[in-house]
């Protein structure tokens, strides 16, 4: 195991602390507890809170999203482990401003489980809460209610976030956002697995000619393993699965994600846009704000998401507005 | 050869296509020749030119520094090896603002060479240039003169683009970059190679369970080949190199730059820096705007480097004076 780590138990523990040092002006732990992250930035009374969880090992995803625009709180469990509804509570109830908070978060069973918990425990206390979960991950599930939650989180964050600092109401901030993630759609392909740092062995095996289309970013199986295939027609794949569930039109604009998994070169991310942004030129589609980089990794495992978001008039305006955490800033206004 | 590409031989094109179609608004190609970027954003006349070149394979070096507040132009060659002192010499015309330009780059042979001969090129048009040379990397030679350029070239960026846009002339430029140069120092780790898609093979060997130190980021050998150490005994060799050529005491202040080589997490980037804040806090040293991420890299590489970079107030002002390129922003003021 490469891993350029201090004791493997501590290293949720230290990356959390390497955030605080860094990043102290704009996030801060809840009392003491280093699994709850804040923002720390001033929020307005009344503004609905924004709150996520789950495991770590997929920065910037989940914490790296906290801050002014975005999230304001984050629980967060062990490395691909889902936090404790205990902490989840806790985090509700602090990040409560008086307007309620929209529970953000992936589908997954754990964090599912832990959220509905805590929910409840919100509600004794009477505290208003939403639940939203993110479905976006195509190849997961043909039923559209059981997929899994991957890198399109992070455009629900953005717009769930946006909604709220123009301090919509909760109603209006699950509406927003549930149209934002009916209209995003996210696959992947792994090309080498990563490693959990407490258990020392690669997530799967893959051959060195060959590509998992689909895979989840815990390794979770795809729904085919292929010989390599180039980068123009891993776009093209992708974005005709896409096509079975969105329409393009001319006219229409689209933000783009391309997501490295970890290992993946930012060279190839590019290369991948460049075809997506052809076939989108193709159908009269204008690409708008694509954002190419390392949104929601799996540690060092290589490979690509690529997530698609149509836009619409409303939806562009919360993409576009101001955002400040530690791994994303938007200052187009 | 698991890389997310099509044919090999149109890595870079492709690559800059990618770019040219995510950041059209920021960046643009010289008279349809792809391998010079320039700045797409408005320049004052009379602001100095800052452009660089270099090899392709080490985003967001040094494309993705082209913008607003950074880099006028960079010119780029193939894989790891030097653009032409023809293409150089158009992107230093297409620069100049009638105030003269700054060639800023790292100090490799081929690079050194052919900007020689661009700036003579200049020259013959009176176009008045100067050269700084970057030289940070410590673990490439004893003598500071034959050092390597390598991540620290980022802060240099910063600052000569700043001091630019703030209307200072050209060798006030100078003046303000040689003196960041003189306070930056850089080492990095290599644990696994990377492989040039025209060639197909890895770059070095290195066994499971042992790590580079020094090693250049074209895979030039470092000082020694050690079993893996932990976090922070990296993060300590390191800096305590730093420490036998630059001072650090109470109540200075310091920018850490934690650079991903391309395949190492940003968990672990976190983790290397939570120990370097630690050593500075020893000293009763301030962290100033920490860089974390990937800044300089070769494509797949695993591994990382720190740099250190000294402040007083005139780099603190330039360090945070805005910037708007593809790959770095910045909104301090």
């Amino acid at each position: 195991m490469k891993k350029i780590i201090n004791k493997p138990e501590n290293f949720v523990d230290e990356t959390i602390e390497g955030i605080l040092y860094a990043y102290g002006d704009k996030v801060k732990i809840l009392n003491g507890d280093n699994r709850i992250l804040l923002n720390n930035q001033p929020v307005a009374d009344g503004k609905v809170g924004i709150v996520t969880g789950g495991g770590s090992g997929h920065l910037p995803v989940f914490l790296g999203y906290v801050g002014d625009g975005m999230l304001d709180g984050c629980a967060i469990g062990n490395v691909f482990a889902s936090p404790s509804a205990n902490k989840m509570t806790d985090m509700i109830k602090a990040c409560n401003h008086g307007a309620g908070v929209l529970c953000l978060y992936g589908n997954y069973g754990g964090d599912n489980m832990n959220f509905d918990m805590a929910c409840e425990n919100a509600d004794f206390e009477d505290i208003k809460t939403a639940t939203v979960r993110v479905k976006d991950d195509i190849a997961s599930n043909d039923d559209p209610e059981k997929r899994r939650g991957v890198a399109g989180m992070v455009y629900a964050f953005k717009i769930a976030g946006a909604a709220a600092k123009k301090m919509m109401s909760l109603e209006e901030v699950v509406r927003v956002t549930e149209k934002a993630l009916a209209n995003i759609r996210t696959m992947g392909v792994a090309l080498s697995p990563c490693i959990l740092p407490e258990v020392g062995n690669p997530t799967f095996f893959i051959n060195d000619d060959e590509m998992e289309i689909g895979m989840g970013i815990h390794g979770e199986p795809g729904i085919d393993v292929k010989k390599m295939m180039s980068a123009d027609e891993i776009a093209e794949l992708i974005f005709k699965k896409f096509e079975t569930e969105l329409s393009f039109n001319k006219g229409d604009e689209v933000s783009v994600m391309v997501n490295g998994l970890g290992a993946t070169p930012m060279e190839e991310q590019l290369i991948v846009y460049r075809k997506l942004h052809l076939l989108l030129q193709e159908r009269g589609v204008t690409s708008f704000m694509p954002h190419i980089g390392e949104f929601a990794t799996s540690m060092e495992m290589a490979g690509l998401s690529i997530t698609v978001f149509k836009l619409d008039e409303e939806l562009k305006e919360l993409l576009r507005y101001p955002a400040m955490t530690p791994f994303y800033t938007n200052h187009n206004k």
